[in-house]
């Protein structure tokens, strides 16, 4: 038992007070875990582009003041009462999609969705008493995603604790967390991409990266990346992309540019692509490069707030499927572990998505490092 | 072999002079089997909506003059050279959708959709030389669908062609040749329903009662119809649907309905959906009626020319499945034979969908026939 267990603990944390503005570091107090509940200190957290989507005020959910993070990985400080799975000094990933194994989503066996305290973690509060566990300067200050991983302390369900090998370098694993996890998945689990299959990824940044490195994993024979960011290019054909492409440098849409690149036996199209944008026009491109007949596309981005997509019906009448992914379909407590054991056996990247490191302190330098092509993720450290 | 065989055949056709307007029947020429071709004597004809549909002029793809019709059965008069799979005399059913088994489509054992006759059957003429096999007064005369079946004689590409128990009644399983095996496809091979599952079916025509009865098949414990058309309600729920909602009941959209009518533990929403209008709002509908996680929802009806179906990329995301199916998914020659079998065995409904009867003169009868709720198929007899 540490001797901060059921005590308030004041530590550094990041406070978004308002959208669109900087973060502020400074001191807050978090609250001992409650019924259900698991304290962690944060070893090392990354930023994600939710944390800057919500940041920015374009998330319809966001709640402000809150804590933003939710790509970290730290070790159990207490837990609340009832909390059998995990203990003080177990290493852990916070998740922000929880898996009870008890809720009907849960034990449906279809889906990684649990909707046990999503309606809780959507308000930026904790089930046990719908309140938040922070404070700064006396208010209130709202979670995120359930994790709140920007504080060198944060509070979460036990449901949404995945317990990992202890070996495991925190700095790295973080990455399962949501990024490299959801790639992989969106690959493996949600498209079931065959071996000698060909596939497109739209948005070469972390999510497609990890796209690619799973296409390799399952054997893809073909792996046409596209980005108009030709300053990602090279690092995608290092990753696996057998071709890259410049939507810019073509006068025709980019699906029929990919229709044409693979064409065989008089019929185009790739077995399955992957949007890791969040721009509707990209997802409707991605679909329509797919095969007639059998092609899949994956929405993995996260457009904004009210915008759709479209495609005529006929797309999805000869035989297209649209679908979309939410962590790459990982139960996270069950799955995430597994994750980190294959990562330690060096089945997939994890360390070289890991272009930048910073420390909590400069985390606002961190987000302005995020609009940059070069960076994938910068990883910030607590001390 | 019979005396007509090498001869050119002169008999009645309903012919489609222009969009919009009546058929006329009258007398055409049709021509011997080229190259791998059949000339059928046709038996029974039904009427489907997309005859309608392209007879309208709203179908891109409308060429005009030409014989319509693509619901039917009948007996073959002649084969041409190296024909081997029917031979004179052998009952059969046309399929607008061919299945080669050895083009890229047919061989990937993914989909139905043929590729090897489509570019021909798509501009109205015939493979071996590109040239219609009708003509009406020295005119020639486009065929439609690869089938033209409103003519006492057809031609068709051999690969379009299933050959069927002779036993069974042509009048009847001509409805296997499109709506009925499109409605249990839809269910059987795109959806494949589990027993247990919950589904709704918008549209409550020939298609939408076949996925009811394809969804019966299946073992759904419960099955939602959906149709604005009151009349179609007590005929849904002697089809199999456990409730029937009239959209125009509720003041909230239905996809909101159906997640309200359907929640269990907390979730609502059914497992599968199945679109059979034809209109891109119920496509959307359709969709967001399904489960979160793993809700799929079919697209089967045909939607005007240039319109788009469109929804919140959070739809997907957040696990559900949109997809397409024609023909149900089933490989045409291959499978219909097997339908009609399990038809013979009463294993499905085929019979109970032929409200009326008519005679290839009285066709446009039969177009008005279609407009009308009662009316799920008109049939045609040739005599």
């Amino acid at each position: 038992m540490s001797d901060t267990a059921g005590k308030t603990i004041t530590c550094k944390a990041a406070v978004a007070w308002e959208a669109g503005k900087e973060l502020e570091v400074t001191d807050v107090t978090v609250d001992p875990p409650q019924k259900g509940e698991v304290r962690i200190k944060i070893v090392a957290t990354a930023l994600c582009h939710t944390d800057k989507f919500t940041l920015s005020g374009d998330d319809p959910e966001g709640l402000f003041p809150c804590i933003l993070g939710h790509e970290a990985a730290g070790i159990v400080e207490s837990v609340g009462e009832g909390v059998t799975s995990v203990r003080p000094g177990d290493h852990v990933i916070p998740c922000y999609q929880a898996f009870c194994g008890e809720c009907k989503m849960c034990k449906s066996g279809k889906t990684n969705l649990c909707g046990s305290v999503r309606q809780w973690t959507g308000k930026g509060v904790m089930a046990a008493d719908s309140k938040s566990r922070f404070k700064c300067r006396g208010q209130d200050i709202y979670h995120f995603m359930g994790t709140s991983t920007f504080s060198e302390y944060t509070v979460v369900h036990e449901v949404s604790v995945a317990k990992v090998n202890e070996k495991a370098a925190l700095d790295k694993v973080c990455l399962l967390g949501c990024g490299v996890a959801t790639g992989l998945g969106a690959v493996l689990n949600t498209a079931k991409v065959e071996k000698g299959s060909t596939a497109a990824v739209f948005g070469l940044g972390t999510v497609g990266l990890a796209c690619v490195d799973g296409l390799k994993d399952a054997g893809a024979r073909r792996i046409i990346g596209v980005d108009t960011d030709v300053g990602k290019h090279q690092r995608a054909r290092d990753w696996g992309c057998t071709d890259v492409v410049n939507p810019a440098d073509h006068d025709k849409p980019i699906q029929e540019v990919l229709v044409d690149m693979t064409m065989e036996d008089g019929f185009g199209g790739v077995d399955y692509s992957f949007e890791c944008v969040g721009n509707v026009k990209v997802m409707r491109a991605a679909l329509e490069c797919t095969h007639k007949g059998w092609g899949q596309s994956v929405v993995i981005g996260v457009a904004g707030s009210g915008q759709e997509i479209a495609t005529r019906p006929f797309q999805l009448v000869t035989g297209r499927v649209w679908r979309g992914t939410a962590f790459g379909g990982y139960r996270s407590r069950v799955d995430v572990p597994v994750l980190v054991e294959r990562y330690m056996k060096g089945e997939f990247k994890v360390d070289e998505y890991v272009t930048h490191k910073l420390k909590l302190s400069e985390i606002n330098q961190a987000f302005q490092l995020l609009k940059e092509g070069g960076c994938l993720r910068c990883v910030l450290y607590m001390d």
